[in-house]
């Protein structure tokens, strides 16, 4: 028992939080959130201590009428020093939106599932690399910072597992392509913790020092546990949204990315510190209950 | 990153689901529960694969009304091979209740915070600790197995956090009394994993051959996380409740057990078992949904 947790000596005590709670968080709510609430939402991130925001991203308003404000929110971002903001793209196309926006730092990704390529972008894996590439070559140009990574890392709403082994070498060709962060992203809440643990066992010493990002959804309640597991193998990046919003259009049972709330009040019992203020956040996140008129997910905002 | 998680070829891979759905689940509804469907969820208990089931408590029927019937249920328990039966006694009038009823387990516990110790039972924890040595002789007068322990473990919602080492010391001051099992519950949801793991290091090694059960509540999402870390630290044994139902009377944030279907989810990702059938159990989260009336906060029964 003794060999368990040691590492907290050694590692970093600093976790980042991603907000995606505007862009993945409410892509699929119906209730158009108006830009200046995004705007405001944006604001009281950046007021209560988060270091990344997800904004937007820039696609097909007609598919996510969500985020045909996607320009105009750019347009307007608070200026705040040691905040970055970012954007989902999906192609050549958004990219260049994303860039002609102003952004500095664009998200991309590309299923180990060769159904969700299919279905989500009409796609092969092998072609999807290939147009990944052009991607990443086009964001370096634009002068724009890269993320990019594996979807349905830990397994596919259609295809159930993944073999380990073909996440592994999209993750190692996505590397290759001198990416600046490297995300795994669990899209239907499929992960469990020892499969977070062996993916990331085969991942962290591939990817060195680059950064690698955890986008979990708690759509079966394992959510925190993996996070804890990707704390273990020494992760300090992941997603979060507010409140625990979210979903994948395209998945049905990928519902609730992990709520920021109740992971940073894991993490700060833990020792670990995020930078963000548990009242301001929880806050937050009553106001955004009342703008889609529901009770969201996460639990530390009603207790806050 | 190598040392983690490696225990998991030595620990045995079977963990133990105490089901507490009738007991601390429903405790505090204001719906009665008939006997004959708390029956019913018994039987249904039974065929779902759980192999204990804490199935009322002897307590004051005027404080806790949903348990008046707690005579009633055990006289008509079903007939189960290998499948224990306990029930929840805080004092000697209770156990001596349960003894008459034909039961051949007794739960019982003390809280390592002087005030609730004060709240709960008008007692002081020493005076507790006496108490609980004539109740534990008394038990095992009526041939009974005792399982006893310490409330409130992990942080009380009155005083905050516990000394590691006041917790420590009663859980050794319960194994002298030669209890056949040693439960830690965190009544108000405040462990967070490193604390469980950091206590278990202590408690784990005392305990011996004796098991230690974790009694834990998802009052601040970190529910799933903490029986991960237990299980990391060895522990094979935990109280869940059907749908993630419960709460305690005295302490109003301590609301909801850690789901069974959810656990037993996770647990089965994991490739450890449970001997519990997800789609009995499931099916039994939505029949107690449509008793209460209520939607419950587990997530799995939504999905299998």
């Amino acid at each position: 028992m003794s060999s368990l947790f040691t590492h907290t000596q050694t590692q970093p005590n600093q976790v980042t939080l991603v907000e995606v709670g505007l862009r993945d968080g409410i892509q699929r709510e119906a209730t158009f959130v108006p830009t200046a609430t995004k705007l405001a939402f944006i604001q009281g991130f950046v007021v209560a201590g988060v270091k990344e925001i997800q904004v937007t991203s820039f696609v097909n308003p007609k598919i996510v009428p969500q985020m045909a404000d996607a320009e105009a929110v750019c347009a307007a971002l608070p200026k705040a020093e040691g905040v970055s903001y970012s954007a989902l793209v999906l192609n050549l196309k958004g990219l260049d939106r994303a860039a002609a926006a102003g952004l500095r730092k664009v998200d991309m990704g590309l299923p180990a599932s060769e159904t969700l390529a299919r279905k989500n972008a009409n796609t092969s894996i092998e072609a999807g690399m290939i147009e990944m590439a052009h991607m990443v070559e086009r964001a370096r140009a634009h002068g724009m910072k890269t993320r990019a990574g594996v979807q349905a890392a830990f397994g596919c709403a259609f295809e159930g597992k993944i073999p380990i082994a073909k996440v592994v070498t999209l993750a190692q060709q996505f590397l290759a392509l001198g990416i600046d962060e490297l995300s795994l992203s669990d899209s239907a809440g499929l992960g469990n913790p020892y499969l977070i643990r062996d993916i990331l066992r085969e991942v962290l010493p591939m990817a060195g020092d680059v950064p690698v990002v955890l986008h979990l959804h708690d759509t079966r309640g394992q959510g925190l546990a993996n996070v804890l597991a990707a704390i273990e193998a020494g992760v300090r990046m992941f997603d979060t949204s507010l409140g625990g919003l979210g979903g994948c259009p395209f998945i049905l049972s990928a519902k609730g990315n992990i709520p920021t709330e109740d992971t940073a009040f894991m993490l700060h019992e833990m020792g670990l510190e995020t930078g963000i203020d548990m009242a301001k956040i929880a806050a937050l996140s009553r106001d955004m209950e009342h703008v889609l008129g529901k009770e969201l997910p996460a639990k530390m905002h009603k207790l806050v």
